[in-house]
């Protein structure tokens, strides 16, 4: 026992080091390039307006304090302090010197790195080289575009133009602080309001109020109760308890007005409401989203949801509670809504998997003393020389010093890792149930019911060309990046290839061992690395693929790149641990005749304990330093400055990129969960860890970080849902592989069932060894330093004995364990996936109470427009002469006098 | 060649006589049927009104001649002759001895047996039984149940009092020449049409006119010759031509009136909209569609659609022709439509699927002579004793004997078969993208697009049960008809026992072959009958189940009853496929100790051609079977007659049952042909050939024989189509399953790559027997008559010869072929997945043309509108204080000029 925990433990020390080695690296090249990159920005960003933003004090939005409220809102009105800011663009304007700086900042847009960076540079507190203002050349420069500049202009004013026709009011501000820049605040009075959320089919709250079905008798008890034991558990937000009744939503229409509660009109539409809806008339007018301008937003709101959003949200100290979704849809929309309750559920849906999995775990740690197999191995009396692992330089050795590997992959390699990795097929098939109905709720909660989703950008083909080429020419700066990648991975691989050499050109054995044990021990790391640096790469072979393909809309065009990208991300995270589980140790040949590829390459091979505790090694590092690197944990800081306006201060903060890397980032951990569970029973507490970091980092980044986005109207998580339903179909076929071919649990269960005399796993070891003469190694192959004299050794692998009719031929014990671990794979697959399709078949994808409620909706709102027809019949009777030429009947009144009694529900109440 | 034609004609000829025979059978069944069988149905429905419709003239539809076109409007107009008749109800009135007839006629609902027997009995000119009129007995059941008719009337007379104060117009008809039923005849006049349309959310045609986008150039040109070519394919209708203008269409609202042409009052709502309105109404008011009454129904319409029906779509002589589906939809709705469609589908896909299915077929026969190994077993020089295929009674044979079937199994077992079964599976993925994208085509065709699915029968719990509990005492007259197929099926086990043990019992061998012959010509048949009685058995079975369950909704209830018969009767069409395929001729021993189960009852073997030759035959006489019977292909003949109102007429008709049986069969029928292609190339064209009937006699059904349903609304085929995936699914893995296990594709690959000499297939089969020494034989084990006399013999199985140190037992060869037929499993399914994965991915759900149509016509409507508004917006804002009482900018007209040029397709296109 204490022989395994010294192996394990030595060995996790081992890792845990490379661990903090490769995050030291990590940091110290940070370092470096910031000390070096900012230059190169500046050589061709000579005024990048992050790096002048004047004083830089450390100070977190004071806005948020009481008294600065008011400070806060400067700037959200216009200037006769009355008209609210809706929506603002901003543009360049010609000013020697800063027309560039504003083109270049709007290219600083979802470039990951220079991001980190210049949080980097200011958190050292650099102060930015000084800015070349009177540079000859740039004035030149300048000079030479100004015939360019003034065509931007009329184009600009021609637009505002535009805008000014369809209702909307503008005022503009070119006298700020921020030289360079130009800003043009959008207000949208209330009858531009009416119309557009008309056209917009925008379903609204009307005066028309419903309690909500309460359970009653004991349930209603047992949910007090619930309520009661989880309600620390719940943010400290009105929003989100259990409220008894809701207004009915019904399409807003200027026709219905009647219906709806205008008496506040300041607030019936909120700030998110009258933003999309400046925004859908902006890119109306234009193919771009922001028409001839550089950059639009929504201003940050200084209101109580954004307080309540800052303290119930996004802070790591109510890491323990549910997320307020309903105020963040509120404030962010409907998409970015969605994107945080599908975390939310996913890292819920976590806690029981990696419950079973430490469980897992556990059994493992504590059956370490009943193997049997390993007990053979350490035991005592165990004599049985094994062959050398290579040619010459190997020397022979004895099994019982694989006792402690041996035990240790008892750990991953147990029954119960096969019971855990159908548990998490099983698991990701409830995950995705429960994410449709969670969906389902709510759809039915943000009154999406119906709502169709919108293909915003189905712009034809001529001019959705001309926005290709511009995205493309946006990205073209990456290119540079992909150059500097490919050259650490040029010297990634030379480094491999030269420690190989090394290895071996050099005769001394000493040497041989410590090259040997160097490479081991920075394979996993430098693997690590390379799929971090590939990652990037990648991504940019996607995109320049996609746009080789010319999508014929924004939509497919963002569809096909996130499925590239997905992809190419996906292989890349996992080829090295695929490399590991299936094709190390295969094929490796037998002592005497190892096989070489390219005459002097070996294949590798795995310690004797299998190589699926390598494979676990290789899976934690990947995954765990992915998710350190890659979530750069330092806090974010936040620089506001009182003496800007508040939309100034906002443009100062990073666009919203879109949530692609972000459901990019979980859909590659979700496979870490399901795809090699049963090598690593651990990975969903790895993962769930790592997710209550992450919500309330994403939360930081959407409130403080980025500028507020546009809202976005979404029914679903589009196109991730598809991926991930791919990824757990993969997830099924890869662990039946692994249980079957990485683990020894089927050549176990064929020894005991076909074998074993009396049924137990006794010999099992002895079995599992082949005989090797070591007369018939060829000259040349044997041991140079043989440290025991043997004439017979022994070798793991299914091979005929030296003294069969047909020496070292493959056995029929070999052919008997392919057959039963094929037939494994065969059965758990189609077990799995049968198990699954009825998982998803019994659970409803649209809850029960869910669809009474959308019933009852429905019936109410004819109850309610049956009333409204009574009254208006006559009216529009004698308006429009429908009913007015009948040749019978006519002059009766349409007494539409259905009653609908409560338990009634025709179909009717359905067509409404 | 000459001997596999006479051993493969000889086998067919005996196979076909058989199929004669198992129809003969059942004709002489079914004649006995009708001679035994009507006195147990007049036993219980003394005056079943199909019995007793007056004169049976065979007069075919008289209405379709012009001259009597009047005649057969006879009927279809109130007493006025104006008001037409648009929906019809009928009750049983209180007059003795005929109230239960209607109740009975009510009965016959959806039973296919009773139908048919109904129809022989009409066929044959049977005269039926006179009717019991004064049998006292039903005079005073009749007494008794006075006041329960009394209340029946009461609640009768209120329901149409409802419809009344619903503005539907009603004429009752009780003197009719139909005794104990009366007819309400509801018409609904212009302004209830008006109102319903509106809120059943219609879309009508709008006047607004638009082209469609026609192809230009060398497109236009390829597609004016495809359509001249083509032209006899296409029905002589109008309507699916290809139109160059579509009317814009949009869901009807009286408001919105002045869009529509109402020029015509009486045609704007055609009769299929006019009755599912008045149909809606009706069951609006009550839990049961038909209100109190016994049936309700639509009018057979005489009008061209329904002659150009008759003419181009319900008959044989149009068979190669492309449906007028169109028109279908027209006059019987959506729903039925689809159906058509789906069919019409399927049937042309089966084309390519029947000419590959041939080619592979014709490659079998012409490569026949090219088999090594079959060449190898008829040598002349081949001289291998066989040992007996029994203990004691069987004798060794020479393997020369097995030269026919040898030859015979190389036609389903080449590796053209392989790709075929990836073929069928590529084909099934094909054909469900297919039909998503016709789907959707109809949608938009339809105008359907935008429409949700209504759940009409959402009804809540308490007055569902009612409805399931009078379902189910509906259908209780059914478990009459499982005691009668219980004893069947009874008899059947009967009688296979009692041969079998005739069989056993017997010690002359000349009657043991005889009995065995015997048996086995009989088997397949009696497999056929009893998959058709169990058909019937397991319906009811599912029905019940369903029943227990209770589910929440009529919809939910069709669903899973759908869902259990499918499985069952699916089950129940395979299990003995199955069995043949994968389980005969496994797990038999080997000789000198075959294995028994309970004792006597040997494992049974397959011929020496291996299993799938019987596998293909059983397939095809299960197949044709099911076609030919369930396809009873008599012509329908219609009594229709000139002295009864159309109403009466339509009442003599059977109900509309739904659609259930007819897809089932289709369904089952695709199992056929993707499930077990592998081992019967031929099945889609046997499909193809049955369907190209099977339209034609669906059609006849709908348009002679059936009332005329209400016309149903759907978008798609609902759960049907998740079926198909599930069978397509399932196929793959049969597929799979066939080729690696049934066939001996695998231990031929084997044996070419890694034990054969020089790479080819000679010496095969000498590969695939191994050696029993007959002085092994136990006591009483050897066979009674040798004919040969030897001391080896051969049988096929990889076992170790006897001069091994364990002989017998099963050798490595064994183990390798099991591996590789596993592995093959394994790749040959995810293979297949993937690739119809990629498939599903690859063809986009919408087709593109119809993609842009449907943005255009949006696009359209929002310049409708936008004119309208310009006139309108002045006396809206006038009537509705929107935009009057705003602070700026009030009084101002809101212009909204939004010119949308032609490449300009912004968000608000897709509002609304």
């Amino acid at each position: 026992m204490t022989n395994l925990y010294i192996t394990v433990l030595s060995k996790s020390y081992i890792y845990f080091f490379n661990i903090l080695f490769s995050i030291c690296s990590q940091i110290v090249m940070i370092i470096k390039c910031i000390s070096t990159f900012p230059a190169v920005i500046y050589a061709t960003s000579p005024s990048s307006p992050l790096m002048h933003s004047p004083p830089l004090s450390p100070q977190l939005l004071n806005c948020l304090t009481p008294e600065e409220n008011t400070g806060c809102q400067h700037g959200l009105y216009f200037q006769d302090g009355e008209r609210r800011v809706d929506y603002i663009l901003t543009y360049h304007i010609k000013k020697p010197s800063s027309s560039r700086s504003n083109r270049q900042s709007s290219r600083f847009t979802d470039n990951a790195f220079t991001r980190s960076l210049r949080r980097g540079t200011a958190r050292l507190g650099r102060t930015p080289p000084p800015q070349p203002r009177g540079d000859p050349e740039v004035a030149s420069q300048d000079h030479s575009m100004d015939y360019h500049v003034d065509d931007k202009r009329l184009h600009r004013e021609e637009f505002e133009g535009n805008l000014r026709d369809m209702g909307m009011e503008l005022e503009k501000d070119e006298d700020t602080k921020t030289p360079g820049v130009g800003f043009v605040k959008i207000h949208a009075p209330w009858h531009v309001l009416c119309r557009e959320a008309e056209f917009m089919k925008l379903k609204m709250p009307t005066k028309k109020v419903y309690e909500m079905k309460q359970s009653t008798g004991v349930g209603a008890k047992i949910n007090t109760l619930v309520n009661k034991v989880t309600e620390p558990l719940y943010p400290n937000v009105e929003d989100n308890r259990t409220q008894n009744v809701k207004h009915l939503s019904y399409m807003f229409s200027r026709e219905k007005q009647h219906l709806f509660d205008l008496s506040d009109r300041d607030s019936f539409f909120d700030s998110k409401t009258r933003a999309s809806i400046v925004s859908v008339t902006v890119s109306s007018r234009s193919s771009m989203t922001c028409g001839p301008c550089n950059a639009c937003y929504v201003l940050t709101f200084c209101c109580s949801v954004f307080q309540l959003l800052y303290e119930e949200w996004a802070s790591y100290s109510v890491f323990y509670k549910y997320q307020p979704i309903g105020l963040v849809r509120k404030y962010f929309g409907e998409k970015i809504g969605l994107y945080f309750a599908w975390l939310g559920l996913y890292t819920q849906m976590l806690i029981p998997a990696s419950l079973v999995g430490v469980i897992v775990f556990l059994y493992g740690c504590a059956t370490v003393d009943d193997n049997i197999p390993s007990m053979e191995i350490c035991h005592p009396k165990n004599n049985i020389t094994m062959c050398p692992l290579c040619d010459r330089a190997c020397s022979y050795w004895k099994l019982k010093e694989a006792c402690g590997t041996a035990r240790a992959s008892h750990l991953f390699d147990n029954p119960a890792t096969v019971f855990f990795s159908i548990f998490m097929a099983l698991w990701a098939a409830m995950f995705m149930e429960h994410w449709k109905r969670r969906q389902m709720r709510l759809n039915y909660e943000w009154d999406l019911t119906g709502f169709e989703e919108e293909e915003v950008s189905d712009h034809p083909r001529a001019e959705y060309e001309l926005r290709v080429m511009q995205k493309s020419l946006k990205k073209e700066h990456k290119t540079q990046k992909i150059g500097v990648t490919f050259a650490i991975v040029f010297g990634v691989i030379l480094y491999r290839i030269s420690t190989k050499t090394a290895l071996h050109m050099s005769n001394n054995p000493t040497t041989r061992s410590n090259v040997r044990l160097t490479v081991k021990t920075t394979a996993a790391i430098i693997n690590l690395v390379v799929i971090l640096i590939l990652d990037e790469v990648y991504g940019a072979v996607a995109r320049w693929l996609t746009v080789l393909e010319v999508p014929k809309t924004d939509k497919s065009f963002e569809e096909r790149l996130i499925f590239k990208t997905f992809i190419l991300k996906f292989v890349n995270a996992f080829t090295p641990i695929i490399y590991i589980a299936f094709f190390r140790g295969r094929l490796v040949g037998r002592p005497g005749s190892y096989l070489y590829v390219f005459e002097s390459y070996r294949m590798e091979e795995c310690a004797h304990g299998g190589c699926l505790m390598e494979l676990c090694i290789q899976l934690s590092i990947t995954m765990l330093g992915k998710q350190l690197i890659q979530n750069n944990l330092f806090e974010i800081d936040q620089y506001f400055s009182k003496k800007l306006q508040r939309y100034e201060t906002d443009h100062f903060l990073e666009p919203f990129a879109g949530l692609t890397p972000e459901y990019m980032e979980m859909i590659i951990q979700f496979g870490f969960v399901t795809l090699f569970v049963a090598s690593f029973p651990l990975a969903p507490l790895f993962a769930l860890l790592n997710n209550i970091i992450e919500i309330r980092l994403d939360a930081k980044k959407f409130v403080a970080e980025l500028r507020r986005p546009v809202a976005a109207r979404a029914k679903d998580i589009g196109i991730w849902y598809n991926l991930l339903r791919a990824v757990a179909k993969v997830a099924v076929i890869i662990n039946a592989f692994v249980i079957s071919f990485t683990s020894d649990f089927i050549p176990r269960l064929v020894y005991q069932y076909m074998y074993s005399p009396d049924g137990s796993m006794h010999d099992f070891v002895n079995h599992t060894l082949s005989y090797f003469n070591v007369s018939n190694f060829q000259d040349g192959k044997e041991p140079m330093d043989p440290q025991h004299q043997v004439e017979m050794c022994r070798y793991k692998d299914y091979r005929e004995p030296p003294w069969s009719n047909t020496p070292y031929v493959i056995s029929k014990e070999f052919w008997a364990v392919l057959a039963a671990r094929l037939a494994f794979v065969i059965v758990f697959q189609n077990v799995v996936m049968l198990m699954s399709d009825i998982v998803d078949w019994l659970i409803p994808d649209i809850p029960k109470d869910i669809s009474l409620q959308i019933h009852k909706e429905k019936i109410l709102m004819v109850e309610l427009f049956m009333k409204e027809e009574q009254g208006k019949i006559q009216f529009i009777d004698s308006m429009i002469p429908c009913g007015g030429k009948e040749k019978r009947n006519n002059h009766a009144p349409i007494a539409r006098s259905r009653s609908i009694p409560h338990t009634h529900s025709h179909t009717h109440a359905n067509n409404f």
